[in-house]
């Protein structure tokens, strides 16, 4: 088989990219190792900033989220007993919408089967080839046959464990990363969000966040340790650690319930550096993870596929500025939202090693920030998403 | 003797302190280990607030500051070979003046000594007793006599190696520090600065500033290692080591000359809670220490000094809200400026143990900064001051 543009990945980010390409003329195919099925399964953020809702638009396959997502015009930070509203919306004109992740993938699914555009799910051994030269080509098994996609390009949107960015030769990549000592327990459950926003808190207990998918679907988390396991969490045992966490007004008005899904995620912050070589390109978190405070994710998930598809546009339109400059503009808005979700992860959980004065630091400025227009402002330009330059 | 207040310690916390009390008809005593020419020969920051410099014009001192220290309405932030100004008066409406803490604590003396205040240096053997009670004193040697001063309150200006906060028993008080790994490298000389305002600056080799003292006498720093000896420095090394941290045209325009005064100095954030003890009140570098980074520790000691007179006013008229009120007020203030100090620290200096992904954050931070009107913003109102609430 042959293509423009292979791509290696359904998630999110292939599929954005499979659809926006398809939306300039530009031919793909997606190949991705799992099934569709598994692919939804897999449970993730759901807030969306304004350029990422574009994207949608710009890929046509918005139009279930802009009827079922929830504009967000505000976050609560609480700290020291008491709620503080962030007014995203008085403070930078922009507001935010919560649909989740599998939504979104869901949609995206749809639309590329309704447009009848190639996915080979299930693909065994993916692996790339050839792309430090001029015919790159995608191989794989599907039904025990060995299967060839030539390209003129390989789009990397396989994710943090994919293959993608494992077949560039170590000397041509650096790689920068943080791990942090905590993780996050999630659990996701059909009851009522507590609150119409989301609520980021920092407690001596730890960090939580209640969050949410829809009116009737919650997503709550609890920093843990690092070894701690899920099967220790009763769903009671949940409910009332994230209970111990919030100002009693607030804990009283907590609806639980049974949970649909709990589960222990590390955080991490991870860059790779550049995101092309040659004729590869990496796309998402096959570039780079960020802790998941702030849900920058897949925002830049989302934001790479928009500079990518301009560059690859640009090049099918006979210029080949748009390809030289993507690893640069992407990773100049990458490090941006890096920053952001260290700084967020690091002023709301409790370090093991960080000692009464690193508690008092981020509580210093938690006051600081709450009481300060301009430092308010600093944090809602960057949760609504920084512009896409 | 017996006075109201006696203050231990006379650099310019209590010399500032003893000035405003004698303002409002409060009687002091200064009792001072050290002579008064070797608090002079100490060489400390030169960067003023507006709420400092409205102190010593309460106190009735600022006379010589207004016509000699040189307003300064903003401040250059230095990296990636560029510099970039912070406007400070355009965000905030304010500005700093800079104008040596030596020079301060010379017209503080000099007026104390011209309104015929008694101050009482080279005092062997200072103590602070009864601080719990309603009857505390002072008692120290002087001339090989055993002398005795009854107060109605302690004031503690003596610093962080002073006797006073060394003087509360150990469950009274809680510390909090966080030490560095480096030390700033200063040096003072005769020279025109290289720059009307300061430069701080973000260099793979280390943190440097460009300061003054004067339109004559600059002051300049270069991070060091916390093993490094001042021994090992010669003027021309430290001239070469600076210029190689400074973007060519800027290193271009550097005016070196022989040094007056080269010292390293190590560099601690510390607070020491509550700052109040029955009736000794601690203010100033006794209770709370700060990085040189953003020349707060000045700063800090006026505002906690503007807060104690205010609370001695309130007292001696009749209310002792104000003294009950001094230790949270005055920590509300200093635990902003040591975030701020912390964070200035930290984004400016290398850090062996920062890794990649920490220096990425600190280059993705003043990238952002020198981006955002928001960021800038909160920079410049930490850096001018914030309120006296």
């Amino acid at each position: 088989m042959r293509t423009q543009v292979a791509i290696v990945g359904a998630g999110p980010a292939g599929l954005l990219l499979g659809a926006l390409l398809a939306k300039s003329g530009i031919a793909n195919v997606i190949i991705e190792q799992r099934s569709a099925d598994y692919v939804l399964g897999r449970i993730r953020a759901g807030v969306l900033e304004q350029t990422t809702v574009d994207l949608l638009d710009a890929a046509g396959v918005a139009a279930r989220a802009h009827r079922e997502g929830l504009p967000h015009d505000g976050i609560d930070l609480c700290f020291g007993g008491e709620r503080h509203r962030i007014d995203l919306h008085a403070l930078t004109g922009k507001r935010v919408m919560v649909y989740g992740q599998t939504e979104v993938t869901r949609d995206l699914m749809e639309a590329r089967a309704a447009a009848g555009l190639p996915t080979i799910y299930e693909a065994e051994d993916v692996q790339v080839h050839g792309f430090d030269g001029a015919q790159p080509h995608v191989s794989y098994r599907r039904d025990g046959v060995e299967q060839r996609i030539e390209a003129d390009f390989i789009a990397g949107c396989d994710g943090f464990h994919g293959v993608c960015r494992a077949s560039v030769p170590v000397a041509a990549i650096t790689l920068h990363e943080r791990v942090y000592p905590f993780g996050w327990l999630g659990l996701l459950a059909d009851v009522p969000p507590l609150h119409h926003e989301l609520i980021y808190v920092s407690h001596e207990r730890g960090f939580a966040l209640c969050s949410q998918r829809s009116h009737s679907r919650s997503r709550y988390y609890l920093q843990c340790a690092l070894d701690d396991r899920v099967e220790r969490w009763s769903d009671d045992a949940f409910w009332d650690e994230l209970k111990r966490r919030l100002p009693a007004a607030t804990a009283a008005e907590l609806t639980t319930g049974a949970s649909l899904e709990k589960s222990i995620a590390p955080l991490r912050s991870f860059v790779a550096e550049p995101m092309r070589f040659g004729r590869l390109f990496l796309a998402g978190d096959a570039a780079h993870i960020v802790p998941p405070t702030g849900a920058k994710g897949l925002n830049l998930a989302a934001s790479d596929v928009g500079f990518l598809w301009q560059a690859f546009d640009e090049h099918y339109r006979g210029s080949a500025s748009g390809l030289d400059g993507y690893s640069d503009r992407a990773l100049h808005r990458v490090w941006k939202a890096e920053r952001f979700s260290w700084w967020l992860t690091s002023l709301m959980h409790r370090f093991p090693d960080g000692g009464t004065f690193g508690a008092r630091m981020q509580q210093a400025e938690l006051e600081y920030l709450v009481s300060s227009r301009a430092a308010m402002t600093a944090l809602a330009e960057n949760y609504v998403g920084l512009p896409m330059v």
